[in-house]
């Protein structure tokens, strides 16, 4: 029997994934600190703070495969990026460690890498260069989920996202947009191929405009199926007109690289 | 209102421009310092000495965007050159930089790289290779272009145009060549993305045989639609064979790289 | 007039290009040390052994191509990978020297990288690590390659082979099937393009998941024209499960890189 | 008037600080969780906590560059690593961009690249691969570094110290071996150089054995002028004779990298 | 008998060179367009404009190889920059081919390189950014050079001269100092090494501060000698105060970077 | 007990190693297919063909480590260089496999990678192109001993040794020589070191002109102390003119490039 674990399950990209998976696993066990959906059918619900580590050891006990994403999505304070993002991750690994579950799938950012020029071709070897606090938290979680790989081999795929959205919300997402449905066979890629290591992957769709290259990651897999050309018609997206001279157009992470301090 | 200027409108490519450009813009202003066809619907005809730096002043004055094609576009004697090419890209960036113009597109071609081999894969950093002064003089466009945007923020796509005609004329064409279709896609892609910054981009379709790789000019959202293998069947391309250590065969110029000095 | 030679003709590589090149030449001259079915139209079989360089420099003479698909093609003693591989390698090109023989195409394998790591990207200027004797002896079959390239000007394209089967046989071989259509078609590729200097390839056909870049050699105008992907359905392939730390998993070469000496 | 603040100043490194760099500014403010010293000639002592995010505020006022070589410099318990590293580093660079301090050194450590094997060259360019939580914790300092570099101008040295002692104690410190003096010269180098943007840089001196490059910090005009060659007639270090399978041996981080989880 | 011409033998630099060489060759030719000292022992004197193709014909005849140091050295109006540096440089390489001159030293610029940024680590294939159109006309003559190699085999060893002055004259020149001593030796070993081919060497001393990587020319056998270290007791230099966010600072070309246009 | 084995001990280089090294181990097993001196204390000696597997294995037998110099060290026939180099290479390792050898010190050559042109700076990475068969015997040597690491665990420093004489015979040598203190520095250091690896090292000492670069090994801690530049004012190297197109000029394999075919 596979039980897979997907934290973050009340949330958007949670909510996705929790119907395109289902009935993919002998089961699956939704967790969320906010409320979920009542179980359907091969699904457990459990209700946790990533932030406590005997609720996360108690999480994680019983499940062979890890999809992590679960914490703060965008900028917030540093306390709370610190306990949902930084002891958040550590718990999930250290728990993933003592009950032996071997892959994970981590759901950090772009914005791990967002002070990168929208010139600069990445691929998983570029430097980190976190446009925000949120950022440095998900590349904190890249560093933990490669520490863990190189000591005790819990293999992870770490998916810095664009944007993962209905559709592409303004003109930088035609780069960045990332479908639901590339998202859920990336996650799937992950966790039906025969080895993943420790990878770094890219999730944008298969857009016209793009910063970032899989190349290296071709042993997964994956192909995105969808591109945001398919909205290149929508006014609001074809009408904006931006100046190349803003920090968020300059910069990969758009607003959050010309964003300023998250004042409490 | 937008005015783009075009220059070698006259030229073949820039009349495949006029054409394929036509009603895009508010306005386009066309030059040359051969005749060309009266001014249609939105459009103004200006003869021009691209060596003249007055006369570029006044040429530039008023528009949103340059379409650099004008010069010669073939190795000549030095003075010719360096009125046409070397003296008229500087004159069209003094213009741009007092009239504050933010972008270009520079024709430049693949004679500026010439002289690698035909088994180096090349991208926007390979180093300069000219195979004719014709080849030195679109390197330093290159140089300008990019002098102009580090120092005064003027945006330029130098395209390193591999060989643009109605189809291929020989075996070497089916790597270089570029639809007109492909062409005039890449200089509207220019126009409207975000943000271009300094930008080195080969000129060629999605031919089956490639010598060159757009990987880092990814963001610029260009796809060439058109390929030489349309023409494969071709007697005279598919019948001719070629010697492998024939210079203009080894060399990515082709028959530049094998040819002597231009006498006078 | 045109003669090919074509080496390994009764092996199974050797049968499907026989196959698959009936006709394309003026002429086919098809060797094996074993028996072959009898000649054909255009066609001439001459039985030689490879180890013996009187013979070869026979069998080469008069041919303006070569396909070395001969020797031995999977791992054995010593002795029997010296004659073959290398004995063998050496005597073809020591003839095609003699005789002005101008292009090879070599039948490497990947076993000749096959100690390389499955997540590590591999393109034509990958470190050669061979996984077993036999993939040492094509390492050295690529070296004698090169060296007749860089002396006396003989091209070769050395194909680091897949796994070239009627399907796919395991998980592993989705990522390195090569298809024999599209090794047919690569085969062709070198023997048709202008300049082919000295090339290594990777012999994969177009699948999902990939390890190897022939970036570096598109002048060739190869594309592959099939994919795994059509035996994604197959419950032998998608019910396989492996340890993804099994050296037959974790290194490229698969079951070469676990397997211990081959003891006579 | 040019006040530096050093944290940490009651620890080892601390300490040889405190010592060579008496009288080198017109104050230097000296900062540790424990007791230190009492001040002496153009030294101010403050006990501060660096987790405590408004005494480490106050600790910051009126200074013109850190030091920051305070925080846990061992593996240890997650809750301690957090507190003193990962919330005492934001502390820091959150005073500094409050109070405009210009320039910061950040002592990291070979740890946050432990996981490297030892055939492997780094330079400031290699990806960190922490061998241990510790280790993690240095990395996360160096991403606030660069954030705080690219969003707010603040410049950092990364100093990635190998092992900085009297003497080396053992075999692996012939090759990671930094000397007092050595890097009491690079923190001068790093204060004292026009700019310095954000730098990484391998702390050890000119050892025989070397791992780290620093050519891409060349402009730094750091020259380690100590080797560990002064200790190599050393008994202790040249009886010593290593197995090169043990983890320990062939990874970076020496002992950190066999050493199994810290336990509370 | 040899004979060695030195043009721009009146500058700085040329009489650097005419004193330090005297005596090396059978005979010396020294031109300028403006007055020089009167012919010593081995010495010609000949005034020429180098931008009179029929002057610089008559001037290279008879020699061996070309010193060329000649052009304006600063940033000046285009026309005079096209007349001395562009022509210029044509006029001595088409010379040079006529009379079968084989080996070019071309006084080039580290403002051929001047926006890269000072933590950019350079090599002979760093992108060519100039700062200036003087630094413009020395990318110019860098292309003529690659091109006369590549096509006539004249062989040439571009130097980006750093700030060869006697000693430096500010902050930013303890990186980019030449000793007249380093810059005479660069030059006697490319006229002596057996092989120059096409080589770009960074003129700078064996300075603390580097910014230059000449490993890829270490063929030539040069080492400098001299370092602006001698210098930095020098109260003008250590008392000086930049802003690191002064583009003055921020780039490598220094006040060129940051002058805004030559005005005529 | 350490019991050190020399192969080719009564050729140049290992009576060099022979002097050098005695008395530093328990024991030295010299052994070559020709006659050698008679055994020294501490030293034992024992004919053998190097072709011949038997008593190869029964030459291993005993030994901690070997120190691989027999063979054919300059062009020959094939079936010589065959037996001698080949065969040879296999079967010492083979025996080190059987008789759990650790590590090994190959004298590769040079000419493994001679036909890069001389301009060319080559690392570890470099790809291997010989310029002679010798050359590529030695380069299957290195695939040989790369395979039995990577599957047997047994490590090798492949020495590729420029021109180890007395003294250099000839300009190239300038470039290429290798004392015979560093070459004994060299083997002494990869047998001290605690870890090995698969090194590829280049042969020559601290000469002025230097076409490899030796930083990727910089952990075996290897310093040449002896220069070429010793002999600079030798007549016989410093009057001698080259044509720098000469394949003996233009190939870092000097003769071995430019000479023909070895004929029986």
């Amino acid at each position: 029997m596979t039980r897979v674990l997907l934290t973050g399950a009340g949330g958007n990209l949670g909510k996705v994934l929790r119907a395109s998976l289902a009935g993919e696993f002998d089961m699956i066990r939704l967790s969320d600190v906010a409320d979920m959906d009542p179980a359907g059918p091969r699904e457990e619900v459990v209700q946790c703070d990533l932030g406590d580590a005997e609720a996360v050891l108690d999480l994680v006990e019983g499940c062979d495969a890890i999809l992590h994403f679960g914490g703060m999505s965008v900028e917030n304070t540093f306390e709370t990026i610190l306990n949902a993002n930084i002891r958040g991750v550590y718990n999930i690994y250290e728990a993933a460690r003592k009950h032996k579950v071997g892959r994970v799938v981590f759901a950090s950012s772009n914005h791990a890498i967002g002070f990168h020029e929208r010139e600069t071709r990445l691929d998983a070897t570029a430097e980190m260069r976190p446009d925000s606090m949120y950022g440095v938290s998900k590349g904190f979680g890249e560093l933990v989920a490669r520490y863990y790989f190189d000591k005790y081999g819990i293999e992870t795929a770490s998916i810095r996202i664009g944007s993962s959205f209905e559709k592409p919300r303004n003109r930088r997402m035609m780069a960045t947009w990332l479908s639901f449905r590339d998202l859920s066979d990336l996650v799937k890629c992950v966790l039906r191929t025969d080895r993943v290591g420790y990878a770094v992957v890219y999730g944008a769709s298969d857009n016209d405009e793009t910063w970032w290259d899989n190349t290296l990651t071709g042993y997964l897999g994956w192909h995105p199926k969808d591109s945001s050309a398919q909205f290149a018609d929508d006014p609001v997206l074809t009408s904006e007109v931006n100046d190349p001279n803003d920090p968020a157009v300059k910069f990969q992470g758009g607003a959050f690289a010309s964003a300023g301090h998250f004042e409490d």
